[in-house]
């Protein structure tokens, strides 16, 4: 048996061949926790493989001083729960190489932030010319595939500059990173800064997601209920949702309608898939690609535009599991 | 003896006419806390006066479902600890009203964050013209008095809507809301939208708040050395900060320098004066008004423009004190 793992700042995932598993995890928060976390695991999931393909991106967590600390923390915690001579982790080398557990350990920053090489490497080897566009809960990596090859760069960093790799996504995404200011009511109004609501908000008021879909935290840590995700929103604009009468002048004046809401949800909605567009857009120019292949747990914001799903359940621990069933060690 | 106390979300100031005293209370967090955190207070400050004048923000925060919890919740604290009919709360009608426990009960949205209010009023009473730009830690107010009178609307989400409440101050302000990408080498650069740095990190860099100044959290809850700091920016670009020797490729792909990292704290130095000068004139063309008068934590940002620093000492608990003395209830 093998098991590909993908350690995620938010979530871990786990793939056996057979069963797909998630869990919320935030690191950043738990770090005292990763351990016995691991060891949960292993009564939730059979480890007892014959070889463990991990990736991850959960070394950007700020918890660790730089991202050497943050490998190093991840990989020592699964040695300590995996027989370490099966642990193999991947490298943000898109010729999909994987490092035995000491030579990962060595070259920490080969292996940081590596798991979209595995959803590119697998879906280049039946699509020769695509555009990966993986929408999920935080980010959406956009991946060029040319004549077979990943012309995608290695590191977040080079990936940010080039607009492969953008930070929004469906669920844990801060409103304000989206846009600092909402249209609202033919004016433009700067929101508040503070964390105060979240993409899952968004695509919970208009129907998007339901409560299971959303995996991730809410931002004040309260329920994920159409009026609660409607309070987030409302806050951003420093608003209560009108919902029973209103009594005072004031009062009056800091409410908005459930209407309003949708409004300001609608809004966020269609600035995020302008951002992804722009950056889909440019790549497509760039590197004369006409495929656009939609994956991830948003890939219902391209529901309406002319995209293929073929691999729509695709996720880097599924492919990274396929690629690694295929590999000679 | 009066006492002044202003509750924001992040801070509670006290002043007696004597002694200025803020402490760093983040109620969104320690909801639980209030209560026994206003006990300590009473042995840290002599909290038995003749009167207390209150003013909040705190009602904000996202711990509450709306302002009425918000406000209900905090005078019911200070209920507990404090002689009731010796409160008054400062309602957010700019003609400077304080409502007494009752009241203050009974129309919350009244009493919310109106904390502007005390500033304004007293600064009228010596100019009858000036724009008050008061930079704080969260949020820039900036308030027109013209021919004596207070032209700033009452509630945060009409200050919003006018440009009179900018969400943007210089220790706890996400960079990600200030701008959600820098101009990098030339190049547009989208960042990161995780929590990762903030205003503090910034002004640090640049050396133009010292530790002791940044009274706030940081990001990630480390120090507020100046490569700690960096090291938050960096992180915003998906990079860590080159400090020692570079062994591989792919380190050297993810590091970037401390000069680079001085000129994304200037580019978001540069981004947030520009927010705040936007709204500044429009306000100045709008009512006519020529004189800038510059309060708050932030006000070293305005060091190099032409502004009064007059009242440059004047907090919103201050002007409080100052006002309720002289009144007779």
């Amino acid at each position: 048996m093998k098991i590909a793992m993908d350690i995620g700042g938010a979530n871990i995932k786990i793939f056996d061949g057979n069963e797909y598993k998630q869990y919320y995890f935030p690191l950043w928060k738990k770090k005292n926790k990763f351990m016995s976390f691991l060891w949960q695991l292993t009564e939730k999931t059979d480890l007892n493989a014959d070889m463990y393909a991990i990736t991850m991106t959960a070394e950007l967590c700020d918890c660790f001083k730089d991202r050497r600390e943050g490998v190093t923390f991840i990989l020592n915690g699964l040695k300590e729960i995996l027989h370490s001579n099966r642990i193999f982790v991947l490298s943000n080398d898109t010729n999909f190489k994987l490092l035995d557990l000491d030579d990962a350990m060595k070259f920490p920053y080969s292996v940081a932030s590596a798991n979209f090489v595995a959803t590119a490497r697998y879906i280049s080897k039946f699509e020769k010319n695509a555009l990966i566009i993986d929408i999920g809960s935080t980010t959406a990596d956009i991946i060029p595939i040319k004549d077979g090859k990943i012309l995608a760069h290695t590191t977040d960093f080079e990936r940010l500059k080039n607009g492969e790799l953008i930070y929004t996504g469906v669920l844990r995404t801060n409103l304000i990173s989206i846009s600092n200011k909402v249209k609202f009511k033919g004016k433009n109004l700067k929101i508040s800064a503070e964390y105060f609501a979240n993409t899952g908000d968004v695509y919970r008021v208009l129907g998007e997601i339901s409560e299971n879909e959303w995996t991730t935290e809410t931002a004040d840590g309260k329920g994920k209920s159409i009026i609660e995700c409607m309070r987030r929103i409302a806050r951003t604009v420093c608003c209560d949702v009108s919902e029973g009468e209103i009594y005072e002048t004031s009062e009056r004046k800091s409410k908005i309608s459930k209407a309003d809401v949708t409004q300001i949800a609608k809004y966020f909605r269609d600035e995020q898939i302008k951002t992804i567009n722009r950056a889909v857009e440019r790549l497509e120019k760039k590197y004369r690609i006409k495929n656009r292949l939609i994956i991830g747990a948003g890939k219902f914001l391209y529901d309406d535009l002319n995209a293929s799903l073929k691999y729509e359940d695709l996720s880097a621990v599924k492919a990274l599991y396929f690629l690694t069933m295929d590999l000679q060690i």
